[in-house]
């Protein structure tokens, strides 16, 4: 498959449904309303939503019906962007080469709409208009599985951790396997699930999405870890080293950066193994993982 | 019936739902939990979920089918009350006589919390667990209804609206009427509405619902800017002349205090006539409506 047309394809038809989902800038409070679709039309890669895309077609389903859980997966995705990024948490003043959300809007603007893509999210996929025959209980079960991984026991959970650990001496493994799995893995894990539960998946099929989206999420992230240490701050977008300059918990970190890439590269192999069970219709699954892990930006 | 003995029970029931549905504080991250439970437990009136209840019980219905929405209810009211108490936002110390939220944890984990309280609120309602026969087109009609009016139609956007108007000199009536019913009246409405749904409401009965939670959210808002001029620091728990002081957008602000007062009157008599169509059941909801524009504190 040609994976670079795939992806472009993908990320044109969530861009188009996150535009037409997203209040408009000329709906009141229109600051507000700026601020969301500022953050959310920043340059994202869209990996969650196609992730998501790709799950559901891996199990047979009909792509459309994952369209509005897609789009609010990366709401959530971008409201967790926007309050990570504020002065009280990591403090950023740019992400992907544009200023953050408060460096535009404020604080307060900004905090607020975090809270309003994270409220979104969950009224887009409860709307009835873009329901698409999707059975209530797979809906509810799609709200259900994100709910958890974006939450305290998820990605919020994962953020907290992250940043009780920044600047500690004695990281150990378990705690970096915590954050990781949780900050990011959480999500890319209800992507998959959420877009497996779409497309009309029998429990096996379940079950092996489940083990592919926690393998490939922890993969992703220490990928993530080593290109802040490999990349060139030109090729990832911020500064390279920043991890190890504030104290980060990461894999190369407490394992060393050896290790750490053999850790990727078996977490990448356990995930191809998840999709043993299906034929050519997960080969997008399959590919985005492995661009993903070997991307230099 | 006797309110009081009412209300202490329906109370009792929400206090004793939201300690088992809240994440412990003995689960990681401890810090996270504490905080979220921290300000749940910190003396609210539960009047939105009660108000839930009631409504429930007014169209006939079983009240235990509206416990896990109406705590998701006081979940999404204590993450917008912690996020509204923020330095950057109305940078609040005490609420309730207590310490408020970033006070004692920090800015972080307080925007964390309210994140994490948000989200598990849309956890509970959509949990296989507690939906006690309720059918899933229900459940995902009560996630519309509540994310519709916490999000930046609704709570979100009021909020906006009253941080972008306070300290402005020629803020007219609309303005006024836009924050409150969004505000405020909102989740007042979404409240009641829910609990209509949960309970099985026809369309009629949904109707007459909807318009008592506008009429009474609108009371409320106007009772609470009465009772913010005539209370005593003491009654209210808070700087009594505090709204005037910092310039917010309020009724007697916009149309003097003896106008503010006939217009709680006329909402308050319009959510009357709303439950005209229903007998005794609806006497919880009578009642309570007048006892918050009455209350003193």
């Amino acid at each position: 498959m040609d994976l670079k047309a795939y992806l472009k394809e993908q990320c044109q038809r969530i861009d188009g449904a996150l535009d037409l989902y997203l209040p408009k800038e000329t709906e009141l409070p229109y600051s507000l309303h700026k601020a969301m679709r500022y953050s959310v039309f920043a340059g994202g890669k869209r990996v969650r939503p196609i992730l998501m895309l790709a799950a559901c077609q891996a199990v047979g389903g009909d792509t459309a019906r994952a369209i509005p859980a897609a789009c609010a997966m990366e709401m959530i995705h971008t409201y967790s962007l926007i309050h990570d990024d504020l002065p009280a948490m990591d403090n950023d003043d740019f992400r992907r080469g544009n200023p953050t959300n408060h460096k535009v809007f404020g604080e307060a603007i900004a905090i607020l709409a975090g809270d309003g893509l994270l409220t979104e999210a969950f009224k887009l996929i409860s709307d009835p208009l873009f329901a698409k025959d999707t059975p209530a209980e797979a809906r509810l079960a799609v709200i259900r599985e994100i709910a958890v991984c974006a939450g305290s026991y998820g990605m919020v959970g994962g953020q907290v951790v992250d940043m009780e650990s920044e600047g500690k001496e004695d990281i150990d493994l378990p705690t970096v396997q915590y954050i990781h799995t949780h900050k990011t893995g959480a999500l890319i894990k209800a992507a998959v699930v959420a877009g497996a539960i779409l497309g009309g998946a029998g429990e096996r099929q379940l079950a092996a999405i489940t083990r592919y989206g926690e393998a490939a999420g922890l993969a992703f992230q220490i990928a993530d870890d080593i290109l802040d240490i490999e990349g060139t701050t030109e090729e990832i977008g911020k500064d390279a080293g920043s991890d190890e300059a504030r104290g980060k918990a990461t894999y190369p970190a407490v394992m060393g950066l050896a290790a750490a890439k053999l850790e990727a590269q078996a977490m990448m192999d356990e995930a191809m193994r998840a999709l043993e069970i299906f034929g050519a219709e997960a080969d997008p699954l399959r590919e985005i993982a492995q661009y993903i892990v070997q991307r230099k930006n």
